[in-house]
């Protein structure tokens, strides 16, 4: 840990089967206005869009609704749910969904009292939050993003092509989240494996960084690992609560700033990814399932060691006798095999990426240089043209 | 992470060489009388005291001071910082130095307007707190408890030889804690490892429990090989700040409730050091590695499988062809030779416990029950002569 940091994570988590329980106490905190927020609908057939629904009218409060939230939360949805969040003179948003459902309630948190275009603001000029900040609460029913502990919100400009998040302050993290492992079970399998790789993606664009010794390294290596054993017995069995509840927790952990602490992280593969993601609106997860094998291949000389570790640390690789760059091969050969037995996309082809769109998602592709290379157009061009 | 859990931790962490200069900004969102609690006296030799006065001063603030909070804090102490906050109409109490200074602060934060004895309240009734509780901040001069990230806080009572210590909830936890890993550098060996086996001995008190596949333990075994690898270089080399901040950041996640998390947990090697060190004053991470290895060896049988699991993932040992028992035996032999090693006491005798008192200390040792074994007190007299 050799850098200075700051860390603080004020998100109050209630976890388990029962933990919709607490929702009343929490209300209790916050004005009678709330902006109920959700996606397509999935919790008015599973029972949950009642059961919230009950507990705010038990708990008196006047409920304003922005629904149809997309996967990809676009800016013309950000602007409708400033709008309704300021005529209904917001106390508390209630984020019912996924990642993209809390990222947008966060969007919304931050953008309605914003005296200017909140998307050239906070997403094109990146600037900090100065102004009123409506507080977010969530209710979970997805998980892989990490969104419902973390300031992060992703918001799509179609017109302009453009994925980009803006990692907010810990005054914009949602200031509870309810997380119960149940209503994750229900979701349709692609989307649910797309969400295991984003985790695992996720703790990746922070564990590949850096060659000093940080604890921080051996705290993801222990997430990946439990990821791991925990997402195959899942796939198979989507409804085992002990496999489920892990992936839940570990998604939380994975993306709330606890493991990029002292470090620099990469991020290259969500860069890519949202690029990918801006030009064919393909679920998240499997964008960056399509192109991560030919980045990490193109990254291994630059981080070889990390690679090694990697290999027998978290893939069990015994490294006896062998190079460090065969270990770190067998490392991604076994990574490869169990994204595949996770039934993951592995090429941008099956996402309808064509030949002709690579130029153009090279383009739109953002760089960090966190990582073990600073990556050139070129070679992002190149690392997708490995992925088709 | 089968049951039902609430996970909140609100304290601000300042970590790195630097993080001193982040004390002004925090001082500036509390009214002006400041009690500064310390310890011997030590920051004063090395500078930090002047430091922290200057800092106050610049920020207009009124100090008061109680010094001389010893190793293991009693109950008249307790009484002396009450009558001193309240006197200085504390707005918010610094606490420099270890843990003791730490639990310390603590105590007196939710102690000071208790309308009652508080020991007998919070510490032999252990009632939740419902008067008014005065914040605190820390600056850590030693790792080891974890105390400036969580509610804990011991207190002695040397009259009815009891060391008790209450777990507050999180709105006792500190506001804010500077980690410095320089300031841990002057610390002498004897109790620099002491801290280093007490975060050792928290990991292993939250991991040696339940039988059910938990993230927690995945986490708990990324901290013990990082912890195992830096400690391993510090006790040669004190000054070396890699190793010396991630012992830092382990101390303090290895005891701010996270890897408790979705768990029951044992605690007894805690417990029964506790009863030792109200006996004889001894430094506590020392009563605590002279009890563990005659009670992990005790309750190994109860546990096997994990206790299996600690010796591969933990101390690597090669599991093939071996039965589990030997498997296990393997990695307490690796543990022992590990904590030899580190110069750490290994037998009751060096702290000064004699066979007469053993009765005593059983008889003061508190009983939990989430381990893998419910001890009964004749079982802490035989792990006691085994330990001695």
């Amino acid at each position: 840990m050799l850098g200075n940091f700051r860390y603080s994570n004020p998100t109050k988590l209630y976890f388990g089967k029962d933990s919709l329980d607490n929702l009343k106490g929490e209300l209790s905190a916050y004005g009678a206005n709330i902006l109920l927020v959700y996606g397509g609908g999935s919790i008015k057939k599973n029972g949950l869009y009642e059961d919230i629904l009950r507990i705010l009218s038990d708990c008196g409060k006047n409920v304003a609704e922005v629904s149809g939230v997309m996967p990809n939360p676009t800016v013309e949805k950000l602007y409708e749910g400033c709008k309704a969040a300021k005529e209904h003179q917001t106390d508390l948003i209630l984020a019912v969904g996924g990642g993209s459902v809390c990222d947008y309630a966060k969007a919304v948190s931050v953008s309605a009292y914003c005296e200017e275009d909140p998307w050239e603001k906070y997403y094109l000029r990146m600037e900090d939050v100065d102004n009123r900040i409506i507080p977010v609460g969530c209710i979970l029913t997805m998980v892989g993003t990490g969104s419902e502990m973390n300031g992060g919100a992703v918001i799509t400009n179609h017109e302009s092509k453009l994925k980009i998040g803006h990692v907010f302050g810990d005054n914009v993290f949602p200031k509870f989240s309810v997380l119960n492992p149940v209503y994750t079970f229900t979701l349709p399998k692609y989307q649910m494996t797309a969400g295991f790789y984003d985790i695992m993606s996720h703790i990746l664009e922070q564990y590949f960084s850096g060659t000093d010794d940080n604890t921080s390294d051996y705290i993801a290596e222990g997430l990946l690992k439990s990821l791991i054993h925990s997402t195959r017995i899942a796939v198979k069995d989507p409804e085992n609560y002990e496999a489920r509840s892990n992936i839940m927790w570990i998604a939380t952990w994975a993306l709330n700033t606890l493991i990029a602490q002292g470090k620099s992280t990469d991020w290259m593969v969500h860069m890519i990814g949202q690029a990918v993601g801006a030009y064919t609106d393909a679920t998240h997860g499997m964008t960056l399932s399509a192109v991560s094998m030919a980045y990490y291949r193109y990254i291994c000389p630059y981080g070889l060691d990390k690679f090694r570790r990697f290999a027998v640390n978290v893939w069990e690789v015994n490294p006896e006798g062998k190079t460090a760059e065969a270990v770190a091969e067998e490392g991604l050969i076994r990574m490869e095999s169990y994204m595949r037995d996770l039934g993951l996309v592995m090429n941008l082809s099956e996402l309808g990426v064509t030949q002709e769109m690579l130029p153009g998602i090279s383009e739109a592709t953002f760089f960090m240089n966190g990582g073990y290379k600073a990556l050139t157009r070129e070679e992002v061009l190149k690392i997708l043209q490995e992925s088709i």
